[in-house]
């Protein structure tokens, strides 16, 4: 799975090459990774939101619909689905409500606490789930690089997510 | 920079048990991969933007100008700023569009030939480029992992890139 760069073109590489043209030499490398990142990221998100569009699901929308069903009773608060998912609050009601409106989910008020949003999954949202788990699992089981490399690759970048408090408090 | 995740609280790590549990052992490790991605792409556009934000530029936009900032005119055809920074044609309106509202570039007509849409930087763009440069290069300069491991980090998605055409035809 070698990709021989140097003759072929590759619109990063020649980023890099203007930047070290212009004297940003120490630039150059995190300018060619975060890049490379923001490009693999949108490829590889349109992989799944294409597996996700016979079910009218976004990834965003799969995710919190795959949480709840993880879920022994289906249900979360709005604020857990935010901190699991990593999504800003204010994402994930738009996600929500949207769910809602497509008759997947349903929202309510915590009995116990009534400053708490529950959602909780639908029957048919249960129904959706599994079809749609089957299609994004086709898209992960081979992302077009070998299965070290996956794991190196989530190795590689933990430092990036450790300073953004990926992995709480240290020990 | 070693992280360990074992003792520690890791999001994308509970799911990938989660996907193991379910008996999705084969998708679970890209299913880890691409989460990864999607969270270390949105931590460094983060960053990026942060940066970006006291000259009301973003991301996206700041690339378009120093795309241009790079011609010998200053000076690109829409289509060519698509292509280059592989955003869609639509994505590229709306921020040339923006560009040009806040005085900073400005479109017209090729005279030789009426089709095409020239984004041309005025003198306001280019005097915002200089110190946003600098700006996003003080994030490049450090993302948080070695230099090494900044390059391993590019090679090992370049499969990914190379199966979306990133390279265009083999030799």
């Amino acid at each position: 799975m070698t990709v021989n760069t140097s003759t072929r073109r590759d619109h990063i590489e020649e980023a890099r090459r203007q930047w070290i043209t212009h004297g940003w030499d120490g630039a150059a490398p995190g300018m060619a990774a975060v890049t490379t990142i923001v490009r693999v990221n949108q490829i590889l998100v349109a992989r799944v939101e294409d597996a996700l569009a016979p079910f009218g699901l976004s990834f965003a929308r799969f995710e919190i619909l795959r949480l709840l069903g993880f879920t022994r009773k289906g249900m979360l608060p709005m604020g857990k689905i935010s901190d699991r998912l990593q999504v800003h609050p204010a994402s994930v009601t738009s996600a929500v409500k949207r769910l809602e409106r497509e008759g997947l989910i349903t929202r309510r008020n915590d009995s116990a606490d009534n400053r708490i949003v529950l959602a909780e999954l639908k029957p048919e949202g249960r129904a959706v789930l599994r079809p749609a788990t089957e299609a994004v699992n086709r898209v992960f089981l081979d992302l077009g690089i070998g299965r070290d490399e996956v794991e190196k690759l989530i190795r590689l970048v933990a430092p990036i997510r450790d300073q953004a408090g990926d992995f709480g408090a240290p020990d």
